[in-house]
């Protein structure tokens, strides 16, 4: 393999400049030449490309976002859009793909390998944390800091006005970001969609936790845990609240800024793995780290198979919020 | 005078807790005994006190909200609910009040010192910068920062997306906020409630952006600028806009978390100089910063009259935004 | 098990009280009573002791350092002091103790179990990682995240001035917080106890840098890799350097801090199970994070057995620093 | 005038970059060219020189350094130097200079000035504050909260540990940082250049503190303050000390980072009033902010007049710090 193509496509993630620079610094390393496609597969169609060499990727590091741009493609659902895309790799002589992005950017890939041989190695960026086949995707730590750095902020309101605080986080299907950052943020409730969400239940936990003299609370609520997310559980139940109760949607803040530490290692780690395993032979399949080490999973079951949330963090969140 | 009282009231400020700090500490540097008066007036009126002493107030300089709580009291706004307030003032032989607060509290202060001769000094504490006789308030310099670190964040996200970011920020009435964050935070657009805001005119500028070559742009909206907010804003011109956008409110994310320095310093400040003016005999006055010094101003000027923000700014940041 | 102790010893770490707050609620769902001891070994001597209920572990969990203070014992090290530490535990009415801190709080907590037969059970609360038997120590996440955002501030003088600098992190014995600050910050160089530092060659690497076009390179040194630090490096290297260069020294600001998400989930997870251990008839081990499990090890290993860095990040970072 | 240069001398100072950004485009608005010249006067007598147009500084607004560069050279300190300097702006047809720095810069400037009638306006860019002529200098205000920031964290363990602590902050022959810092970071001693320090009196500050029951103490202490900063201040009072203390040197991370809101602003601000008076025809003048209002200063004055620090707040930070 002579020459590799990178993308990121979907929403963006703290810590796709890392791997963009991973990428391009261990494909240095092994002889091979690097092309960054702008704009994920809208760009692929439109042949947007661009040699990236070492020092092109210098400085990123720290940097959220990404460099490559991102964005949606109605042209590549369909087989010529596709086609199209794949023509314009083959123009270019690129011989093999690195796709870093989230569900959607696997399904793509995906097409790319079955319907046109093309080989793909994915890397997963999503603060979501919602694919298979790795402990973490890149960007799920700085999003879960982030979050909690807004619900440290609005404690201090919460506890000043002694009112209740429903906060939604992202998570339309997952509750990964909800779990961590309810159990760090000491919340008394975290709903999430991996479980039922029973409004009545959550109020009687908030006014069973004002008979013990704690006056003020924190809910935090995954945006798919109930219908309306934050605003809708508080309707919910607003009626049986003796209490005062805001909401506060956390909403895009999440998704940019600089990498944590965890993520910028995670995001080089699988960078170079990708490369690696590409140039290796490898396509179709997704780098992730498990319980510590690198392994690579088919990209179906990484968009197929269902990580779950932690339970017993769950439950522990609820004996700890006394 | 041998003992006064502190409270804090409406919406909590960071630094809140370093002029109760600077209040206590000048006190007994004077040798003053300070009462603490817990939940503001509604506290005021259930005689809720407790004597703060010098080490009462130790690590809280650098802390959100305010140690003191605060509340809204409807009773307060009845002149019975005034006199039981005075008569828990009078048992409690507090001769003179430090209120910590906005306008509404200096409201309330002001009915204190008419009706019942109470002497009472206001210090500005409040996020919206909106009190005349001060050219900051304290907890201004804070929101404001917090507010552009989640400006800094959505950029990111705006970037990489190539879309236009609406974003809402604290400020029903004062464009103070929105000023401040839409300048230091390189926005396209500021709208502000002091001027008029044509949605037209907004889209034009976002086009002309466009045209230019700046794929992403951000329009900050203070909550007041337009009826809607943001959301009402963009609704408003979302057929005229070629580019995709996105609404966030920040929301009470810019109330919370640790005073910047500038906040802590003025709150020392002028938490000190309250005390001074309160025993050498002023009264019915807000002690604020002008100019680097520390001056008087009544009570009722400084909810009455009317702060501007600075045009020349205004028109500076469009300037800078090519 | 009716009653519990609980403290904190050695350098303090963030997490450590998420950790306290995670016993004394653990231990109030299971129906046990917790004493805290403050300034560890020195106060468990003096009786220095203070019932905690669910309640005055309320809004820590967000607090650098430790609530119960930590202090060195000299008088702990010798059997007549133990003995007395023992009587106070025993006066107390104290069945088993949770110990929260690194390897000198270990080897104490295990004279307990061995001359006195008290059950212990350990928590790792240190900075430096350099515990067997968890992958990750309490604090260590936050103190990368610390360090790293020093580097982050540094690299924008360095580019500014092209210049190199060598940064100094703690670690004396592991190169645990160097590696992943290096590694997360881009650095050219990261020095390491672990390995052999070879100064001729860190020369020849800065060097070669410069060459191809880097003007500013980031050399990372843990405190223990070399004689003297960073500044003893520098100093072995300044007359092969064609480049300035400039020391700086991170040191105690690396220790405190608000913790992370990944710390105050670590230290939630750890005090539970440490409290679930204890009750269950555990002593003389620690509880530990092995690849997402918790798990207890004998102290003895624990504080013995040498846990390796992740040599092959090492390697990684040497090639992604082009 | 058609087209004037900008560029960046001395130690870099956050808010450079935004600076940088509105000379560019307040330039373009008022129709003259810009030349970036890299390298401060190292760079003007090399000729390295590139236009900057309006893109060429989009999404710099945040960017702490300087997209310039900045350097030392021997060389200017020459007539002949200067001599070359101006025959590389004449070259290039460079009519007029904003010159971004400290009185270093200004000093190099005024000879431009005096020996080639150059015109030049001086935007004062360093964190130092110790410039007549402005209440604040850009990076000030960033360098305040950076070093804050880090006291913060600091105080968790010095507050756990029970010890006091000696930090150095910059500022040689200034105590401008210190100051702000100290008084917001609640020390108990601030060691400024301005006022002579006496070990003694630093000392009996410490133990009266001790024992009114303070059991942690911070001393900040500028680097200039005291003959070997805060280590030599520490080494003369250790014997008279009963509390273990610490050192640490805040060194270069006050530096870098993103610029606080205050620092972009006042940049922007400046670096478009520089661009204005310098079209009007000012020269040998340094643009700054006094009592909120934008003022020229001659060059000679800024550097040789004597900008004191706020003695009243030195005394307040006495008071509070009981």
């Amino acid at each position: 393999m002579k020459r590799i193509g990178v993308f990121t496509s979907g929403g963006d993630a703290p810590g796709m400049n890392a791997a963009i620079r991973a990428v391009v610094r261990q494909a240095h390393a092994l002889g091979v030449e690097v092309i960054g496609i702008r704009r994920g597969y809208a760009g692929m169609i439109q042949g947007e490309m661009v040699p990236l060499g070492v020092r092109d990727v210098a400085n990123i590091i720290q940097r959220g976002g990404t460099i490559l741009l991102t964005a949606r493609s109605q042209e590549f659902l369909t087989e010529e859009g596709r086609a199209k895309a794949y023509a314009k790799l083959q123009a270019a002589g690129i011989e093999g793909l690195v796709a870093i992005g989230g569900d959607g950017t696997f399904r793509g890939a995906l097409c790319l390998v079955e319907e046109h041989g093309m080989p793909v190695v994915g890397v997963p960026g999503t603060i979501d944390n919602d694919l298979y086949g790795t402990d973490y995707t890149i960007g799920f730590d700085t999003a879960v800091n982030t979050a909690l750095e807004a619900i440290d902020r609005i404690r201090d309101t919460a506890a000043s006005h002694e009112r209740v605080f429903f906060i939604e986080v992202m998570g339309r299907h997952a509750g990964f970001i909800a779990l961590d950052v309810g159990l760090a943020g000491g919340a008394e409730v975290i709903a999430v969609p991996e479980e039922p969400v029973d409004p009545k239940a959550v109020a009687e936990v908030l006014e069973a936790s004002q008979r013990r003299g704690k006056k003020s609370s924190i809910v935090v609520v995954a945006e798919g845990a109930y219908p309306g997310g934050a605003a809708g559980l508080l309707a919910a139940i607003r009626e049986h609240l003796q209490v005062e109760a805001r909401v506060t949607v956390l909403g895009h803040i999440q998704r940019g800024g600089s990498p944590t530490a965890k993520d910028r290692i995670l995001a080089s780690r699988l960078g170079a793995a990708a490369v690696e395993a590409l140039v290796g032979g490898a396509s179709g399949v997704m780098v992730g780290e498990v319980e510590g080490e690198v392994d690579l999973t088919p990209l179906k079951e990484a968009v197929e198979r269902r990580k779950d949330i932690n339970r017993a963090l769950l439950r522990l969140s609820q004996v700890l919020a006394l």
